[in-house]
């Protein structure tokens, strides 16, 4: 449940559908309203927060958080300017194991999974890999978009939003790079995009869309996403190339 | 041994200098020559080549270099912009065990070794780390500078040499910031922080800086740079740290 397009003074009552629908987790990409958290742990969900930056963390925890989400700028989606490399173990130095760190950002396999618990996270969060099964729910041409990308083919555009948000680079991205000063804040950017129509965000795959100018989230990970994989074989084989690092880690010894 | 300055056609008689003095690697940030790779091997000095994407490390293990260094977005200095996460890993994939692979950028402690060598990278390269250490050459004020910094207080700035490059923002980078379209190319743009009396990289503790304008490159892992320590002692206590991650991770299985 994406509630980005939730005004901030409708929080309570959006976050109460989503408790009075079986939601067992809030996560909160734009920080978290102490009324939220308080609904949330009055009905048994538990409330993350995404943190961009180390008082991110500190705030997140002060507000009663049950889990901070360290994400680094490679992530795909609204994102920060600290490397999740650099930001992971930052955070979980000032958390101090009061709430589990989770690490997101750049991260796509197995290979990221034992990094992330190395820097002492306790999780991952994986965006735009999930978003390469076929499950997932998307724009025509997002996932081909995804599996044909580089890893620098990614950039962060206020172009959708008004808000720093790591895309796959397109016309649309390169138009606003031109036109930087021109860019509205935060809704306003957001609602020119869809009258714009490069803005389809939350629609599916019946949806007509300019792939030279559509809002595709993507991560710098992207570059080793190759093909669509199912959801559980994606979550199996990221487990077993983890235990398969660890274990070689382990013969260094 | 930094050539940054030196001009392109100079580099085969500045490598010759680096051989005729011992020196056993090259490492090169700006790409490599190839004829600056056959002196080097002429010679038995290793090639090293700083890789910002997966395209330059497969250019460097083309080019003959006996190591990629793969540095992601969070580094000091001269940097690119996909981060350590997401690289080291595409690297790794590409370079298929052809030549050693050494991550940086971000890595500051026996957590990131640990990290590095999970995303299947063979060594680590620290930067900034190691100019907090007693031992390091630079102005005055930048080991107190480094130590005081937050993960967030690093920014990429082309006013200092015309490429990006991620140092200590400052009034020198955020005059820049705001006159982005009067940056000149390198080495032009090096050659006026000089003169702007913004640039004493080379130089050391007897020379005079103003520390709201000085060069002073740092990557995104300074917040966690605390102290300065001895750079033998910081070596062995990074070992030993990634060891225990090491054995934490093995209680995982």
């Amino acid at each position: 449940v994406d509630l980005l397009t939730a005004a901030p003074g409708d929080m309570p009552a959006q976050v109460q559908a989503i408790i009075d629908n079986g939601g067992r987790v809030f996560v909160a990409g734009l920080g978290v309203p102490r009324d939220v958290v308080n609904l949330c742990h009055d009905n048994n969900v538990l409330v993350a927060s995404m943190c961009g930056k180390v008082r991110h963390a500190v705030a997140a925890v002060a507000a009663g958080c049950d889990l901070v989400i360290a994400q680094g700028t490679e992530a795909g989606g609204h994102t920060g300017t600290v490397a999740t490399m650099a930001l992971v173990p930052q955070i979980v130095d000032v958390v101090e194991n009061k709430v589990p760190v989770v690490a997101a950002g750049g991260l796509f396999d197995g290979r990221g999974l034992a990094a992330a618990l190395s820097l002492g996270a306790e999780g991952v969060w994986m965006g735009t890999r999930f978003i390469a099964t076929p499950e997932a729910w998307g724009t025509p041409g997002y996932k081909e978009k995804l599996l044909s990308m580089a890893e620098d083919d990614t950039v962060v555009s206020k172009g959708f939003t008004g808000k720093t948000c790591r895309v796959a680079r397109n016309d649309y991205t390169q138009y606003w790079e031109e036109h930087a000063s021109e860019i509205e804040p935060f809704p306003a950017q957001f609602i020119r995009s869809i009258n714009d129509g490069a803005n389809h965000l939350g629609a599916g795959p019946n949806t007509e869309v300019d792939p030279s100018r559509e809002f595709w989230p993507a991560g710098q990970g992207v570059g080793a996403i190759n093909e669509l994989v199912p959801a559980g074989d994606l979550v199996r084989s990221i487990v077993a190339e983890a235990e398969a690092v660890i274990d070689r880690m382990s013969t260094l010894r």
